[in-house]
């Protein structure tokens, strides 16, 4: 499980991982150095990165580049991450959301749309992170367990940081998600299984081989951390201010609790003022075992065996679903869901709305945002971030049969008229 | 033809194009006023807009919003723009392509990646100068003849600007494209017909309909401008300095001369330095009219029935294409083409080499790229800059057959040893 031997992470170049100072157990607080290790050797809790933060200001983070690392001094990257090769993603566009606000009935909406990714999704956030302590750790090969997002991103950090690469997916995923892997890489593993499968086999390989940094297995404290920056981005990108409530979905929960960090963190240093703010998470009812959860006031979470087309969601049993129940609690926020029919209603509703064509996950998100609004959990009032994660090119079986084309004519302007188009 | 009739144009409001001064001919030079024309009254050439442009200096365009809105003092559109909903694209990433550089033997190369504009091609810049053409000119639809990319962004940033869109496209257009217009509008029409003859048909419509602004015939002066962002953002990302050698798609060839009048605005403003440089022309061997004049050596292009899997360059009639071969022979370089098995080739190319995944536009360009190279066309030792105009997603059947699972396996570590994999 092991990247280097134990003895040679002695041998890390100084600053290698920045800020961060240890992995801290996110149940006892115990400590340990850093390096490729995700459980606890005292409670078998998950490990994350702690720091020693040094002044940061906006200034600072202003005059970094336009992507991620504009806020590397909050990331466990070394000071010169722009010089390594990298997809440089992120600083994508909070848009303000008239016409769907106006739609819902919400004042004051935003959308940050991480559609226009480099790989069309938010996970070349997290995997540019991890790419650095792979990069770090000197591993051999950059893999991961993956719902499709992922993979695809794995694979295209991999092929431009010149790493071996082998992404490992559920054999029913989408086409567009399967071939927008095996575009970058050689080694694109299809499972016969579903994602919690793909996860376990992924965890057994990191134990047995040598050299693997699985991204988000062995290298998850590192890689978790990326999506911090979605949190750092929508408050700069509000002038420097937290909203009031922002809508996340919710697969193995990690990004939801990291954005939350992000915020926590933001306030801790100063760059923003401390104020409420509720934190709601989205599931599709075929796969919702923390809105389950919620919904029934219980602290641990039943996995599920997925059934959706929400398929990037679809994490029966996730890992971080314990926190998304805490923090959407602890903030006055909760945890709703959706059916399929609901997804494919709200993937046109933003298209329709907004110009922004998203994915089933980001389906998801928007249709319980939606929800929230009309059972009252959510205030309308109140100025309100909503996540669209991924693009919906990736997903395009679930729209195809609600849209096409109004007619087909002859290249005559006859055609044209008698089709009484508008 | 016109959107407001004629005596109304007085109407506008005060600044609506910004430091657009008039409508110039291209051909005669003959000036009219601003407004939804597009060939010159005398001679029947296109037009173009002109400019008086002040003062404008690199700290008040890095000071500007982080999209095409930055460059705003150098485009037809009022100085409120920002305030109007639209897609904000633009600043899209310029990429060192360290490994496709060695793989090509090209020192210092680079990708221009507009494969991450909100509807993932750099039509999303031509079609919000447009826009801001149509709302001032009070359209009442905003419509578009395509070849694809373009009707996704016509129809994405309607919607999100509310207003009335209509889209045609080729009726064997990809499935994706489709989608990716539907999605948004409820007005895709399908044509039954070439691109060309989607394009006259617009035409006819435009002469016919009131309050159309089609954003390639009648706002096309409008539209056309806003490739020059490629340019400045090329130059600007490059440090204000122009490269040595570009490497540009061309259909209709718009984006290719804008690109280079773009780079002399920048040098007659003092923004850059000037110097020489050499601008390449990439297309299709089975639709390459402009490619085929270049190396007949001929002034006059012949239209050409298109037959290629680069369906967003399939234009056999290229309004532009007289001025592409200007402006390559005029500055040294060339107009190439490529078979449709060296554009999938170089789709992978890209890939494998940078983690970009695009279209078949953009494999038509790389393999231009590595054709200019192999055939000596190109200095390789002088720095280029290639443009990835689209994204891989909308053309996955291109390279469906290509590339896919390595293998697919039970969900246990015995059956990953026994597909020995790596
Ligand atoms: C598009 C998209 N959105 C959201 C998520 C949820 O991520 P997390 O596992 O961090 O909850 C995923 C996870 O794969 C995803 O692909
Ligand atoms: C992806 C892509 N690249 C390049 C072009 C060429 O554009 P132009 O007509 O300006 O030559 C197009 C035109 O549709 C396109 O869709
Ligand atoms: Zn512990
Ligand atoms: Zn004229």
């Amino acid at each position: 499980m092991t990247i280097t031997a134990p003895d040679s992470v002695g041998t890390l170049r100084d600053g290698a991982f920045g800020p961060a100072r240890s992995l801290v157990c996110r149940e006892c607080g115990t400590e340990r150095e850093l390096g490729p290790h995700y459980v606890c050797h005292e409670c078998f809790g998950p490990l994350e990165i702690g720091y020693d933060f040094g002044t940061v200001t906006r200034e600072q983070i202003e005059a970094g580049p336009r992507n991620i690392w504009r806020y590397k001094a909050l990331l466990p990257v070394p000071d010169d991450i722009e010089q390594s090769p990298n997809l440089e993603p992120g600083f994508t566009r909070l848009l303000e959301a008239k016409n769907l606000g106006a739609e819902l009935g919400i004042a004051k909406l935003w959308v940050k749309d991480d559609s226009t990714n480099p790989t069309n999704s938010f996970k070349d956030r997290v995997v540019a992170c991890a790419l650095s302590a792979a990069r770090e750790l000197n591993a051999r090969v950059f893999a991961c367990p993956s719902t499709g997002n992922l993979a695809n991103a794995v694979a295209a950090a991999g092929a431009r940081a010149g790493i071996k690469t082998v992404v490992f997916i559920p054999s029913d995923l989408e086409t567009p998600k399967q071939v927008n892997s095996a575009i970058y890489t050689e080694n694109l593993v299809a499972v016969d299984g579903t994602y919690d499968d793909v996860n376990k086999l992924a965890s057994e390989i990191a134990g047995e081989e040598e050299g693997w940094a699985f991204v988000n297995v062995n290298v998850r404290p590192f890689y978790a951390e990326g999506s911090k920056t979605l949190g750092y981005e929508i408050a700069e990108q509000l002038g420097w201010r937290l909203p009031d409530q922002i809508v996340i979905p919710v697969a193995s929960g990690s990004q939801l609790t990291k954005v939350h960090k992000a915020f926590q963190e933001l306030v801790a240093l100063g760059l923003v003022e401390a104020k409420p703010y509720k934190v709601f998470g989205a599931q599709a009812t075929g796969c919702s075992p923390v809105a389950t959860a919620y919904k029934d006031g219980v602290d641990a979470i039943r996995p599920v065996k997925p059934d959706t087309i929400a398929k990037s969601l679809a994490i029966g049993n996730p890992a971080d679903g314990i926190y998304v129940l805490d923090i959407c609690r602890a903030t006055g926020g909760t945890v709703e869901d959706i059916s399929d029919d609901e997804v494919r209603d709200a993937i046109v509703l933003l298209a329709r709305t907004e110009g922004i064509f998203t994915e089933t996950a980001g389906g998801t998100t928007v249709g319980v945002l939606k929800k929230l609004t009309e059972t009252g959990q959510l205030d309308p009032d109140l100025e309100t971030v909503v996540i669209n994660t991924g693009h919906g090119l990736k997903t395009l079986d679930a729209v195809s049969d609600r849209v096409g084309p109004a007619a087909t004519i002859a290249p005559t302007y006859d055609a044209f008229v008698a089709a009484n188009l508008i």
